[in-house]
């Protein structure tokens, strides 16, 4: 009997612990007797037949393989639609995986490339290709349906937490007057720009103002609010979310493109909002636009949310083996204090494409801010640091070579 | 024989390793038998008489100080002229010492403060009152004379590099194409926009160029320099200064506002070169603006840079109580590999209101990357891990209350 073997594939943007993920199919795979091949860049690959193989690989490089940001069999926006949409696209599929003796497929990513792992575990019936499909969820975002959190989020959370905690620091060091932007990432939900708020856990006062993309801008509102927080601290500090909308559902930034600039935006929502404190306030505010870094923040890993990201890996491995398919390893959380959680299934065909949106009764009242219920649900995330190896004064994330098949 | 007492004052802008100086001083002068007084925002502070009492602060609180980001006395930038310009501020700092027994005064701080040391070094002449002054470095830019580095830079360094090799990671695994810019602090210098330089070490690409102040930015050589990067490595990762100037001195932010914005510039030179390579170039770029983040990031100190600021603080303490006055507390460096260094002493009058370049061999000669020699440099400063303790899930900074005098 042929060695079975299983294709993983890493899709979407990448998190800080996407290959602690792979780290957890790979080592559980080696001990249940299967191979894993990996596709380059995603579904892409996968089309292309670009694939390696990492069977050769030691086991110390797939140990280290956990701490490296980024997805390091390559990421892309590839997708794959219905069958009757593409049957071309299912067809160059069926006949990698057939050429390869591939019928295990594990596929890793957000809502869209969990959208085509639900559509492909249909595959034996439109290819008579016999596979089995497993998806487990990664996403900064946070976004995904079913699942109590998803991998990534809980490790940037971690990184923008600490960092608006550490310029609270320093900006009550440098007194009265200083107002202070942080841009995180987040078009459409504000999990990402809620998370600085838990830096007031330990007594700090930044953030004083929080932006959702659930909460229309209101210009007066947030320039009484900024008054306000002057007022009483001397300071403002403010996290928003990139995807901040007015009334009408416009982001912000756009929506004043032309009647600001007179030409296209360049900068995102935080100096806007920075120019619009100068106008209306004559205010210098700081502006950290954190960008990548929010995401790729391997030095500062939330403990929790890489031994989760390992254990979803590897249940999707044990699933397969057990004949499985059609379904996600997700979270279920099952207390707050003390945090326990378990891995646990969750149909694909109720979480592909779905967004999870920033729930209500997460916002406090006046919709700068964030209830301690949101804390209750976002500390445990971030619990535990998870350092990588150093070397010469910097992380070791030296690139593993993955051999082509 | 009453206790002697010295005044501490943090001065300028924080840093992540400016209480590491405090707590050397503090404990040193336990030991010592010496009452240290510190003054709340800096020389404001001394001249308002608003001091506080650090001798009745627990051994246990002053070792968490040494781990918080930021000034915990609060620094300003009010500075002290000559004696002849300002009497007045003479004679209130005379009324203040003198009501507080103080015959020993340590200024942490950058040029400005160290200037401003220079000029109390004769203080005893100009008012009668008797004080030894000694100065300790602390500055993020790097920029300060006599001493191989300043306490505080070696820390951002190994933040800016950390992330830039993060986001390295992040960027290949998504494919070609893409365009990342950071942007550092550093008006005047390049010392904190070269650091990212140091991500390549390991065999990493970003940063492909870096954009330093010392080198007049020429838009024809750096779209040339970006289409080369993307024909050679599919992307291009930038690293660049704030203080970023044209071939006239001008920051280049501030040159084109009105060409191209027709208002004032509200992003940084992040979000302007990000507007020039869509213009000319069609690419979307990402822009991170680290601003605050970058000098308060006290969960990723290095280790050297803390022991050399608690050092210098060490020796300024035992200076002062040798009767030693009008010197800096710096560092000579006596080898590159291994990496040795002492604290050594500089006459403050050859320090303060000074400014160190970025020094022409540290840039390598297409003025878009740095050398060997400045690696060699820079590489021993961010050496050593120093993580704080974490308190669920974020680092502990809870504040520490100084009793006012």
């Amino acid at each position: 009997m042929n060695q079975p073997r299983l294709l993983y594939l890493q899709s979407g943007g990448p998190t800080a612990v996407l290959n602690a993920s792979a780290q957890g199919v790979i080592e559980t795979a080696r001990k249940l007797g299967i191979s894993v091949y990996a596709a380059r860049d995603g579904l892409a690959g996968l089309l292309e037949d670009r694939l390696v193989n990492t069977d050769g690989v030691s086991d110390h490089d797939i140990a280290r393989l956990g701490f490296l940001p980024g997805g390091h069999f390559g990421v892309s926006r590839r997708m794959i639609g219905r069958f009757d949409k593409c049957p071309e696209d299912w067809l160059r599929m069926k006949a990698v995986l057939a050429r390869h003796g591939i019928h295990y497929l594990l596929i890793n990513g957000g809502n869209g490339s969990l959208g085509c792992a639900a559509r492909l575990a249909d595959f034996q019936r439109h290819t008579g290709h016999a596979l089995h499909v497993i998806g487990v969820p990664k996403t900064i975002d946070n976004d995904l349906v079913g699942t109590d959190n998803s991998p990534g989020y809980g490790s940037a959370a971690k990184f923008l937490a600490s960092t608006m905690l550490e310029v609270g620091m320093d900006m009550i060091s440098m007194g009265r007057g200083r107002v202070f932007i942080m841009e995180a990432m987040g078009r459409h939900t504000g999990w990402l720009a809620a998370a600085p708020a838990a830096a007031r856990i330990h007594g700090g006062q930044a953030p004083h103002i929080v932006l959702l993309p659930e909460v229309p801008f209101e210009q007066d509102k947030f320039l009484a609010a900024v008054d306000a927080s002057l007022a009483a601290h001397g300071q403002c500090a403010i996290s928003v979310a990139e995807g901040l909308v007015d009334a009408s559902g416009r982001f912000v930034t756009e929506a004043n493109a032309s009647a600001v600039y007179g030409h296209e935006q360049l900068g995102g929502v935080g100096s806007w909002l920075a120019g619009l404190l100068k106008r209306e306030r004559g205010l210098s505010a700081h502006v950290a636009q954190v960008d990548y870094l929010q995401r790729a923040a391997g030095h500062l890993v939330s403990a929790t949310d890489a031994a989760q990201a390992y254990q979803m890996g590897q249940k999707g491995v044990e699933w397969l083996q057990a004949g499985r398919s059609g379904e996600m390893a997700g979270i279920r959380r099952l207390s707050d204090h003390p945090y326990r959680w378990e891995v646990a299934a969750f149909p694909l065909s109720d979480v592909g494409d779905l967004e999870k949106a920033f729930p209500a009764h997460f916002i406090s009242a006046d919709g700068y801010g964030v209830t301690q219920v949101f804390l209750d649900y976002l500390l445990p995330l971030m619990e535990g640091e998870r350092m990588p190896p150093f070397r010469q004064g910097l992380p070791d994330y030296r690139r593993i070579e993955w051999p082509p098949v």
